[in-house]
């Protein structure tokens, strides 16, 4: 029995079959080694993240993967965003996640990015949007927090607010910026969105006199002078994995959303120098992290994002670099733990075909090495291998359970 | 079609990959020729007796099978375990398993089984506790009846009973035996701890005083000088296999949980001699028992617990050598039964690794013969072969509609 496990996690690695990659999905043209390590020593299946056909987003799968209903527990994700972000989410809190754009004089988007703007500029600005105070609703607090780039989380704190209100983000460029709108008839719903169209137009004032926009203005930089904000969340109350299995469990990912999502069930959040979160995400310190920290915990959820970046990019070629990159990487784990006492499981949280950039509904691979597993009969780690494998076809919510039985952590139902 | 369906399960026979055989499963060692017959000619797959990753008690693993939803129908063990000794339940009764046990002058329990008390000596014992009268609740009657070696079971008969109350039973030596308490708020569950603790300290003056306990301290065997009560149940309302199915249906047996739950879905229990529900049980009895039942009934449930007693003593050599018994033994119902009218199903109610000596969450192998099913490509029952079988990965709770259809027993949903 083991009594360690970790996770990788591939995000939208899973693919399809790839015309610039003769056929071949881009797991099958990398052939990645240490993944078929695992996949023939280890129990194969194919995992359906939420459901047949669904098509998960990054904060869904998630939750599913790590053992939560997501039509059950999903809030939205924004509170995921904000707890990756290091904010002490409160139960009444609704959260957003958010860019700094640009608009022209008719308040129509023409950058979502604000010109792709620097970490240094938006942190500048986001301390300048940090403890607005409104007028209107000046019962609410305003908490706003820089993350990556162009991106923030903004935080309604106060009574009566809800989640259920519409984007400001269009979405798009060459449309004007949205007013919020309550998405039910409650009075928090209406509340809500009033207090998120009066933090739009208080935050473009205090951005229009920005002396960091006057001097990108100058420079000819497009200024981030509105905010956008999407994705309205509450914190889920979830049961945490660690009550639940009597464990420690750790989380290593560069993307905010990856930590917020298990911070929300329980995980500690390990920050590790160079996960960045995009393709050039330290994956060597990232395994090294992975393999120290399965000293202290249980277990260790260990997230890539570069392999869903490069399908957004449709680039099925970089794919298959990058599949090689981190399987290479990841022999460092294979190598370093005790295989006595480890259950490693490989996967991914949904599928990207590199050729069409978006998330699909189709099954992903899933791999889990432990002592005593029924393994036989695959010898690769792909779509295809995985789906006559010993696990079979399952869903994201039943692979935390299957891990945990493994280290002997799931109690048993009736006598 | 067939007209008539055999089930054998035998009681924790799935396992992992055992280091005492060289990497096998006791299966994948043993190569059960007559379950090799059934994999080759039958519809092979894995199934999750309750949720993949769950680790199954006897109770509910069986509940699956017969095609109730635990998690919905379950009740508590007390019921099966009475019903199984033939007490007939009524629904406002509250049933526990009991062990008789040695206790000293502190209470504190030094051999839960009384010295491995003799059926004689718990057998009269036990009548001297049936029908005991209680002062504080002399409106609840109460039964008890002796079942087999140290176990037994009690029965609580009045108004205003629950079955949320805690165990008399540490479930260990060592420590005092426990005060059962309410395990809600309602008036019903305090009632009934009180019963079952008066129950209790009745049952200490009875035993305290008996000639049996006497004679075995005279002749130094520990007395059996306390009940210890455990697993509440109440009888589930199931809705039964024959009024569902139009079919008459038979359990043979050794153990009472398994006749218990066998009778809660509608099942005659047919009693075999020989049939102990122990490693000496008289297999080739059960087999003939079967044979003949299936010439009266259209259903036949085969239970076998010996797997389990060699998992639990973690005893991979010997389960071997068990399933290749059990396999012998079952040849007679191949070339006994009429194979064109008959659909036989083999399959096992949980993993009990027999390294790890407990149950586990492991999905487990069956294999479904019948005239007409879709087999192919399975040769060999065992957990990695049947994995890539025709039936996949299937839920405890399908197993039953499944041979259900084979027997045409169904009924369409729509037109």
């Amino acid at each position: 029995m083991a009594s360690k496990a970790i996770i990788l996690v591939c995000d939208g690695m899973a693919d399809r079959r790839c015309l610039a990659l003769g056929g071949l999905t881009p797991l099958q043209a990398a052939r990645p080694k240490s993944f078929d390590w695992i996949a023939s020593r280890g129990e194969c299946g194919l995992m359906d993240p939420i459901s047949p056909g669904v098509p998960p987003g990054s904060d869904t799968a998630h939750l599913a993967i790590l053992g939560y209903d997501p039509y059950k527990h999903y809030t939205g994700r924004g509170a995921f965003e904000a707890l990756g972000a290091g904010i002490e989410l409160e139960p009444n809190d609704v959260a957003f996640r958010c860019n700094f754009a640009t608009v022209n004089d008719e308040g129509i988007v023409v950058d979502r990015r604000a010109g792709r703007i620097s970490n240094e500029d938006a942190e500048a600005l986001s301390e300048s949007l940090n403890d607005i105070r409104l007028v209107r609703n000046s019962d609410i607090k305003i908490m706003f927090k820089h993350t990556v780039e162009h991106r923030g989380v903004l935080v309604l704190r106060g009574e009566g607010l809800s989640r259920f209100v519409s984007d400001v983000d269009p979405h798009k460029v060459g449309v004007k910026f949205l007013y919020s709108k309550p998405l039910t008839d409650s009075p928090a719903s209406k509340k809500t969105a009033d207090v998120l169209n009066e933090f739009v137009e208080t935050s473009r004032r205090v951005l229009a006199e920005h002396e960091i926009n006057k001097r990108r203005v100058k420079c000819g930089q497009p200024p981030a002078n509105v905010v956008l904000p999407r994705g309205a969340g509450t914190l889920p109350m979830l049961e945490k994995l660690p009550t639940k299995f009597g464990i420690r469990a750790a989380v290593i990912a560069g993307g905010a959303v990856y930590k917020g999502v298990c911070k929300a069930a329980g995980f500690e959040v390990l920050d590790v120098k160079g996960a960045t979160g995009t393709v050039d995400t330290d994956l060597n310190a990232k395994m090294r992290a992975a393999v120290s920290a399965i000293k202290s915990y249980d277990l260790v959820f260990l997230h890539v994002k570069a392999t869903d970046v490069v399908s957004h990019d449709r680039n099925p070629v970089k794919k298959v670099e990058i599949i090689s990159r981190i399987s290479e990487a990841f022999s460092t784990i294979i190598s370093e733990v005790n295989l006595e006492d480890t259950c490693i499981t490989i996967t991914s949280d949904h599928t990207t075909p590199s050729e069409l950039g978006e998330h699909t509904g189709d099954p992903v691979p899933v791999a889990l090495y432990a002592p005593g597993a029924r393994y036989g009969g695959t010898e690769r780690f792909d779509e295809i291998s995985c789906a006559s494998g010993t696990l079979g076809r399952i869903r994201g919510v039943d692979l935390m359970p299957i891990i945990m039985n493994f280290l002997g952590k799931v109690p048993m139902y009736g006598e």
